[in-house]
């Protein structure tokens, strides 16, 4: 989708780490813009790819999960999530992990509905959403010690309904969500 | 939208900043969490809110820019949008200004559509999305040296394509689009 007409790149002149921690790395960009003005420090923040999957059951119920979140200092609806492991083959493989780990909900026909990030002026990496139809119970869902999350599971007229009430704050959760529910009345 | 079986929040033990810079704000917290665990480090971003505008003109065509981001390091459609001044009055001010200035329209008649973050694990800020119909070009944008945007006015059918292609990376600006079409399907 490039447009001849479309703003130039810019150049990097300089890279160092701000910070470089096991859940936070900061990169700071000595750049030139293509007018020729310099940014002595643009900070970006370094993380691995994220997936999240938007899992359907095979009668057309949502499976979402409910999380208190430390930056907005609340619980919402959000789509099961997590980020991809080193130890994982592929995306989907992360997430169908995440998907069975906090939901005990597995199966189904997985697709790749949506790549969205989450602030692309300052995150290099991408969300990855997957549509996974036909999910059924498997299993107890297995939380690590920091998670606390609560399965949710409910129809496409309640979920519009969430949405329409601020229920899921997490962008790169509604964006999908909503995808899926126009795609239903396309 | 309070659940009685929600995760409980965690309390804050101590907070102190790890970086304090115009453009950067991270704040550390070691928290306790409600089975008890301690986590010595957790780091969340502090910014402004946010503020974007859905612009439709009188002719139902929406208002976009084309802007590269760094932290992508591409360029795809966007809201026009941007941070809350301290000397704003309020939130539909910022979007207004931002409107103004970044494409060159204004007036219609605004309402709030959403309320986002870029992900609430890490954000302590959100993002608000204004909806504003009939709005007109007024004058020519008025750009910070910084920034260099394209407007592009496309209507309905061609904002769903772009979206179907991957034309809007950003969550925050990709979800009040996708609410946005599903509510002319109502």
């Amino acid at each position: 989708m490039h447009d001849d007409a479309d703003p130039r790149p810019w150049d990097v002149l300089e890279s160092q780490y701000l910070v470089r921690r096991p859940w936070l790395t900061v990169r700071q960009d000595r750049v030139r813009l293509p007018g020729g003005a310099i940014i002595e420090d643009y900070n970006i923040f370094e993380y691995p790819d994220w997936v999240n999957v938007l899992p359907v059951t095979r009668d057309g119920r949502i499976v979402l999960i409910r999380q208190y979140r430390h930056g907005s200092r609340a619980v919402h609806y959000e789509l099961p999530a997590g980020i991809c492991d080193a130890t994982d083959a592929d995306l989907e493989q992360s997430a169908r992990r995440e998907l069975l780990e906090e939901t005990g909900y597995g199966g189904g026909e997985w697709a790749r509905l949506a790549t969205l990030s989450a602030n692309p002026g300052t995150h290099a990496n991408l969300s990855h959403t997957f549509l996974a139809k036909g999910v059924a119970w498997e299993r107890e869902p297995s939380l690590e010690e920091t998670e606390e999350i609560r399965v949710r599971v409910v129809g496409a007229d309640e979920l519009r309904a969430i949405l329409a009430l601020g229920g899921v704050l997490q962008a790169l959760h509604a964006a999908p969500l909503y995808q899926y529910l126009l795609s239903l009345r396309a």
